[in-house]
């Protein structure tokens, strides 16, 4: 509306290549133009060239190949390799697959390098807590082939809520305010300004005359401005309690946004769901992410090694040497070509025959120490506050409480007390012991939820930076195009090669990247 | 922001307010002043006082209440009667509980009053048409309350889909576009000539000197701007295919909004999900809408007679004669009182004894003519569009495109080619024959998807206005204050006595509205 001038120029431009529109138009604008980047590969494709590539080779001379770590990008590399009929195995520290991607119900436990703790939650299919990824995009498209591939059931998952609190310490005097009641007053304030711009002239180089009327009338919808555009308030932000039944609804009284938008960091947590990544629609898998895993898991349970600890990569030749330990033994073993999915801050510390540009890139990739801690608990959110999943937001130490998106109406569910993704509080929060990380959350969280003490129980949390094989949540540097490539033998896969780190889809993608590569250095 | 005169006495007078803030200040405040209205009954003071009068009255001489129609507000009256220990029985002229709590599924039998439909979908837990309601608000906290406790789960309806389409005939060329495309390019460019104006000392008069980096830098990342406040652009309203995975993301171009604003109508649109009660979090029952009326009418299986059609409510002294019959007989029955929950546009078609003032009212209850259709189909709109549940919105025909939110992922899904909720668009398609009316969805949807008519099948659709004992969708008028009271010995119910038409929760409160008065009009 601002962009091409005079409104002659604007819309004359407009209607010339009005044919086509939106990002449908760019898109095929940029592929006509050669200006488009090559896709990331796409799980179909790459099946087919590994098909091809299996009937090329046969049976007994097809390399071998070994995928160190059970994660979602290990799990996918497998998976493919054993559907194209190659010799492969994956080796896994832990007792189970998934990696970083790890629920805890009933009866799971939580290392750390210094503690351990069992989940003491009781044991129903809804109580359950992601304590890794819990969100998948609707975008995220390979991830999501694969749970319709192995029919992993998926729900929404509700990420933005209006009903849920923001509570800002220095605001609305600190009491928690709902969502919904915010983002309607910062949107009405920012159109009556607008519009009342726009009445003083002050915009008439970017809206003409015969414009205006057109843009109040949007403008006016758009904050749900009186009609002399003023925001008043608006039923949107919540409606007064007893009315909207056998009598007219009537809007609550508007926030008064002065010590939002001056005092503090909060209004930058309303922009959160507008997220390309954490849009609606989200999704979960029905009864805990690990399902994922497990439906993964379910297809390789011949080629899948609990329990074993790689000790070191070294090259054999133009082979890759393998050693490692289980509880009761060491050995080691040769093959054709390792696909390391482990994350960098694992790797950094087993002997390996990498390259230097590889090992340096290996320990620049610096890792996220993020938190998480749940507890059981009646569902007081919904009966007493209405609020059916999403997240709140807090200036306190704890950042986030999730509610969860699953079994609505149940006695009882798993409420996330606090998600820090990094940084001074999530490294005293790891630092605490794991009773007083529980008080830790207690005390602030009871600053949005009063009824916090008196229904909270069975705490259990995570520091990933303390978790043995994980070292930490994801990286916060951008991925590295060294490990992005073969180096020799070595293959590497994991979130952290993508622009899509801490999310599973950028596992899938560099899994994908990973068996491409492996393609190529196989040759034809 | 802009409410308080100048900075100085606008802080001084919000600080001196500052200890309580938001809706739960005012709703104090306005109790501790008197101004508040009072709340509309809640069950469970109801319930206690209907258990008080209960035990007032010995079981041989409590008064006998027959509920006329066994939608949701009769349910809900007759549940209660029934756990309250009064004899009470609900007559219903269909053989099915729910009203227009109607849900269509293999072998579900579609009546007009010229046409009969057989639902063909395949019988599969997913593959249902909640041919009336189909949202639940999370504040809509007494039809949920019977949830719980009648045990039927819930999960979250994606009601707002970032991901579905705006399509829009005389903007972007006519090509659908996401809209999370055209939310992001309207508050983008909203936000950007607001800074404008700001920097430009335009509105140097609301926003102090000293405040206005505060305020330029929420308005920066309200409309995601860059550094000089331009918006050029934003991931939020997506990124360009192939990017943002082993490579950086870039956002797409933004949409140019001239059309959109300038020339149609389509922009309030995407204002849709703001409101109080399209907001998320929504919901639905799993497996259909209508397992809330099935789960009522398993609790009153006693009491709830089908296939009976009330033919007359007349009065016997102070009690109630009611005629009736079934497809085999006629009859008529005396009680001491009746719930009339039957929508207007069906009573006033029943010969009856009412007051002129409650016929008056009555015949002035207008009712809306919604309609919808449904089809099977390949979920291509997960697998090819990835959108995951939402609702897509085109200036074309059928208004509305719905797609499924539960069973993601799974091969088969029920689509809602078309909601229309009243006027020129409605009636004509409800004037079209059965197969017509398909091929009218067909043809107008296929401009928003390419894919419809290989795909969509065993199309099945509802006129509302013209289904015996429904006649109407919703009351478009106010309720009436009339009806709200009882005339005599008759009571009345329905989602028309509320400013909740058309939603459940209206329907429930009407419900308990009848059962105060029914209190009321019994004495002590």
């Amino acid at each position: 509306m601002t962009k091409y001038g005079d409104i002659q120029t604007r819309r004359e431009f407009l209607h010339s290549i009005g044919n086509i529109g939106g990002s449908a138009a760019v898109y095929q604008a940029m592929i006509s133009m050669g200006l488009l980047m090559p896709g990331d590969a796409t799980g179909a494709e790459l099946r087919d060239k590994w098909a091809a590539k299996s009937s090329q080779i046969s049976g007994d001379i097809k390399p071998t190949v070994a995928v160190l770590g059970a994660g979602i990008a290990g799990l996918c590399a497998g998976y493919e390799l054993k559907k194209a009929g190659f010799p492969v195995f994956i080796v896994e520290a832990r007792q189970r697959p998934g990696g970083r991607n790890h629920t805890l119900r009933s009866g799971a436990i939580v290392h750390e390098v210094d503690s351990q703790q069992s989940c003491t939650f009781d044991d129903e299919e809804e109580l359950y807590f992601n304590a890794g990824p819990a969100r998948i995009s609707q975008h995220h498209t390979n991830l999501l082939k694969y749970c319709r591939e192995l029919k992993v059931p998926l729900q929404a998952l509700v990420n933005d809520n209006r009903g849920a609190y923001i509570h800002d310490s220095a605001a609305f005097g600190g009491i928690p305010v709902r969502a919904r009641e915010v983002i309607t007053a910062v949107r009405g304030n920012i159109t009556e300004l607008l519009a009342k711009a726009i009445n003083a002239n002050a915009l008439d180089g970017d809206i003409g005359i015969d414009e205006r009327s057109f843009v109040l009338d949007v403008l006016r919808d758009y904050g749900n401005l009186n009609h002399n555009f003023e925001f008043i308030g608006s039923k949107r932000g919540g409606i007064l309690s007893g009315t909207g039944g056998l009598m007219p609804s009537q809007s609550s009284e508007p926030l008064k946004l002065d010590d939002f938008f001056f005092d503090t960091s909060v209004p930058f947590r309303i922009n959160f769901g507008e997220s390309y990544n954490q849009a609606a629609t989200m999704m979960q898998p029905v009864g805990g992410m690990d399902r994922i895993a497990y439906a993964f898991a379910n297809e390789l349970k011949q080629e899948l090694y609990y329990g074993v600890e790689v000790t070191a990569m070294r090259r054999a030749g133009s082979r890759v040497r393998l050693e490692g330990r289980t509880n009761a033994s060491e050995g080691a073993i040769e093959v054709d070509y390792a696909i390391v999915a482990m994350p960098p801050s694992v790797i950094k510390n087993i002997p390996n025959d990498f390259s230097l540009l590889t090992r340096n890139a290996i320990a620049a990739a610096e890792y996220a120490k993020p938190i998480k801690i749940a507890f059981q608990s009646p569902r007081f959110w919904e009966t007493e506050e209405e609020i059916y999943g999403g997240i709140s937001w807090t200036d306190a130490e704890i950042l986030q409480i999730w509610y969860p998106s699953g079994g609505f109406g149940q006695e009882k569910g798993i409420i996330i007390g606090s998600y820090l993704f990094d940084g001074f509080h999530a490294e005293n929060f790891a630092n605490l012991s794991i009773e007083a990380r529980k008080e830790f959350t207690l005390a602030a969280g009871e600053k949005v939820h009063s009824q916090y003490r008196e229904n909270l129980s069975r705490g259990i949390s995570v520091a990933w930076n303390k978790v043995p094989y994980s070292l930490g949540g994801w990286v916060k540097s951008a991925p590295s195009s060294i490990l992005q490539k073969p180096d020799g033998p070595f293959l590497f896969a994991g979130d952290h090669l993508t622009y899509l780190h801490g999310w599973q889809e950028g596992a899938v993608i560099s899994g994908f990247n990973a068996l491409n590569n492996l393609l190529d250095i196989m040759g034809v």
